[in-house]
């Protein structure tokens, strides 16, 4: 059994994670850690995963961690990771980290939109951007994955192949975003009080959330040269889920059979992407699971492209990829331990 | 006191209606009808306006309505309105219709998005679109007022200053838009189930959308040349209210500045319209009101302006702006008897 | 024009005591204040009341506020009023006071529920409990008037008419409530926040709701002797609303009909008392609104009548009810400013 | 693999079934029947479940289904099974019927609760409670299970070890119950349209529902002779769970102390009850899984107990339930294919 640790155990990406891990036939947990509850059980901050992981919450220390886990998972508020991990850390541990501080191949980029100084950049090399569809062969290698954003996982997915096959105008990507509200995690915020999202539909980070870098970073790779998207996030009242309603006009003479076949060519086979055409996912429809499901249509008036993708956010957006980097990593089957399914209404 | 009907009215825009008429100080209502529950008192259908309205429903007859109101709404659905209005009916009457037969100016426009032939064309080029802030002085004459979808309405005041100034590229107008699950109706639909649509998001009407006419119609009129917009509608699980999430490509050299002045301009002094800069808009903000709030972002980036804009979908998308309406053309102070603050969390 | 005060105005029960006041026909809102954001004007906080009250937020002193006023609502946590108030604050202003602090005649009882010290007991004997259509002629006279608990407001309006017409065995009462989560505050806690109770149903204080006592007290006093009740709240996933499904034993030949005269010589002419008989209250019938809905039902099998009283937390449950209590006090239309209709789905 | 079929496989109940039992690793799915989607895809219906269950969907025929599957799943309106099932059918097949046709052994409280007649009143005596912790021995041998009801598996299994150690005074049975929307069904009524259930907390079925019956055989059999409960449904907001809040009165003497021993001797090593001891179950603890949590208080000063459990209703509260019976029947493990855990929030 492989030995995994969390840190950051309590947050909800976090508590995921563990609940994944602990269904998860090659893995034993034995080393989970929090900020806040630190010698409690952590069945006792989650009820309803008792008998799942009973163990004792430690001191957040990366350090000593490492020394106990073979895979070391880090879900932690930006800036911390980079400060706590260390190339004699990466010696004798994977890090698959679920916070912002790897993703950025650039850290002056990193460093104007997080507006803190990155603490480990002579590391930035050896990490890997962990969106599994993309950068499989390299994961399989690092012993640094920077596990994707809930936002960028979704509209990277769902862009990517419209980009690869030069179907659209990559200065004309507009990407309208919506989320649940465990996006906001498990912190004690007026903005995340029931009475303040319930009921209530909002846009927010609107031209400066920090998943832009991160989209521009994966798609300007895979058009080959850098682009710009325009990026805004919305709040849902709901626990779960992301949706992406991407715009793009399309190149002369584009057809739908076009976006179909690049979808196809790029996804037809990938377990974890569920293709739907012109049918349209519903956040509901990957709730709970590792999916991300993907529709289109072409507006022949307008002579655009709408591509919808939707996840779950804690799962494919975070804790889910966490654990199908560890499969792809550990040569595990991909989505061992990992729903693909969910039963509406959940 | 005016004499007032409402046809449709135990629909949720119907029964909204009735509320604000009940409510009004000018205003009585003498006659309430139903195509599902005739016979019934209007508050055995909705209890919590027992004492508000405890008239018996009657059978929809516009030509008898017509007969004993001054102004009869027409809260029904597209293709029935257009068959049961009459030259006589307008000559005694006046009638404010919120659905959509009189809305589009271009018949077969009409027939075109809305696959079924319009009743009574000749009567056209009476109608009044009837968004309050764009069209008061044509109100004030009309006897066919066609009160503008909810979508629409928010949509429309959204970017209207930008084209009315010529602030932005008329062909890069996306429009994403989200609406609580009251739009959809009372109807007895799998769809509109609460387990149907709670912990979900969605996109809808995706190119289609019957909304995408009629803003186009409006957008055109203040451009001065026929425009095309992306109109792409989603579903929230929540009772009421809309957002618009409007993107456009600024002109060259246009500034925050401007857009800031374009709005003031234009709605500075405006009562139902509360202009909120960068601080933008939520739907809670305007719920039970007949506010629309609007606010913007300026993406320097990305050479883009992000407007926004919230309204209740019943209110000012539907039945307030129908009384707005009715106070216009009848010379009632314009916000008599609506709502305009809320207070939150509600 | 009355002058009026709120301290704790950005709390949920302050802000829509503010919104009351400020349309309230016969008064002006003269001092606001607040622990969290004093130098703040109160529409910054509650952009939804811009217009409506732009005051700015002062220091929390209760001295000086008296001084300003001629009735000064106190939205304030348990032990704090009775700390401020003091005979020379009475002698010359009328406090409404929203808290616990002067609901419970007997101090020992308030010391031993609250597990703190009374700070002011020498003035209990002048304070007056709330319950309007309870009190009403006390609250004519009174200067220190206790407005009642939101679940006590609800819990005891739905007893008081079978006891007081000796229709149900007093030791067998149990209320079984549900409130919505505005219940709990705009306090900043992991309990509160939107994932915590959203898609769940919870029961809390078993046994031991401070609102108990206070139920107990009225009950009492109608009863003619002592009795205890067994009350037990739980929490639904909705912004406003208390139901309280209260259970009675019958006393031997108690009919149906005896039950509903009972309802209708105690509330059939009270104007925020709404009798729905057995067609049974839901909370969004009173949403938004200053009226109790009461509804019943008697188990012929069982020999036990069930009645259900349904209210919004926030006004009949504490804002409403605080401007009933004003309007008593100062001898307006007791209704005025208070809407009691809404329309639904709102 | 085990053939296994379901009727109703459509309806919220069916479907999870037929998701559970495609992820069960000793069943194959041989058999999907609809009475409203014949011919169409199961997954053209639940897009969520492409991959797990595309079969064609066939008439709704037992005759037909009993040759081909050796477990067949009944999830019908009441009155439908009753008149399906023969002695044939049972002969070669075994039937878990989720409906309520074989539930209650009195053929005349079926009909005088149900308004309808029994079409196989012969059958009745083979049939068998299945309320796993309760039936065990008598669901190994049985082919005419009787799948319980969500409030009843709620209530009877939190009051039945109170009443098995006769620690509380029969007469005295409170059960206040609180469902997610889901238990309605998927059927397009008005009552289940998300605006009419959102936002709002309501009793129904007061004094007459029809889990009342199930309820009290249930208890009796427990108690040892008849007995009757007062049970009030109530409707939350939310997709999914049941919560029961149940009174009774303590025989003399009884302490915490008994209570708790109680639930250890009748749950302790019951692999789908989790005991919560003092800190009380709620609904998200349970959610999609087929654990029964419970908890209880002593409230020393009226004397009484009150008991909760909370289960998912269309887990252990029906498609769940009806799993572990085909476990126990077939003599697998009891929770094969079942989850017990989940990961909040959900």
């Amino acid at each position: 059994m492989l030995q995994c640790g969390v840190i950051g155990a309590t947050g909800y990406a976090g508590s995921v994670l563990v609940s994944l891990l602990s269904a998860h036939p090659n893995v034993e947990i034995s080393y989970v850690a929090s900020h806040s509850y630190v010698g409690k059980r952590f069945s006792d901050i989650y009820p309803s995963l008792k008998g799942a992981c009973d163990l004792v919450l430690e001191e957040e220390q990366v350090e000593e961690a490492s020394k106990r886990c073979s895979v070391l998972f880090l879900a932690l508020p930006h800036g911390l990771a980079s400060n706590k991990v260390t190339q004699e850390v990466l010696n004798r541990c994977i890090i698959i980290d679920l916070g912002a501080d790897y993703r950025l191949c650039d850290s002056s980029v990193y460093e104007s939109w997080y507006k803190t100084e990155h603490g480990s950049k002579e590391l930035l090399t050896q990490s890997v951007y962990g969106l599994c569809e993309l950068h499989r062969s390299e994961i399989e290698q690092s012993n640094l994955i920077a596990n994707p954003g809930c936002y960028t996982t979704c509209s990277i997915l769902t862009l990517a192949p419209l980009l690869a096959e030069k179907l659209v105008d990559p200065t004309s990507l507009i990407i309208d975003s919506a989320s649940g509200v465990s996006g906001a995690g498990r912190s004690e915020k007026i903005d995340s009080l029931f009475c303040e999202c319930n009921e209530s539909y909002k846009a927010y980070g609107v031209t400066n959330h920090r998943h832009t870098p991160e989209i521009e970073q994966e798609l300007s790779l895979i058009h080959g040269s850098a682009l710009m998207v325009q990026f805004t996030p919305h709040l849902v009242p709901m626990n779960r889920g992301i949706l992406s309603t991407c715009y793009a006009n399309l190149k002369a003479a584009v057809t739908e059979k076009d976006i179909e076949a690049a979808y196809v060519k790029h996804y037809g086979s990938e377990p974890c992407i569920r293709l739907m055409g012109s049918s349209l996912p519903e956040t509901r429809f990957v709730r709970g699971t590792n999916t991300c499901a993907i529709g289109w249509k072409v507006d022949a008036r307008t002579k655009r492209v709408i591509a919808i993708g939707a996840i779950d956010n804690l799962i494919k957006g975070a804790a889910g990829q966490a654990v199908q980097n560890m499969n792809i990593r550990c040569n595990f089957e991909e989505t061992l331990g990992l729903p693909l399914n969910v039963s509406n209404p959940l």
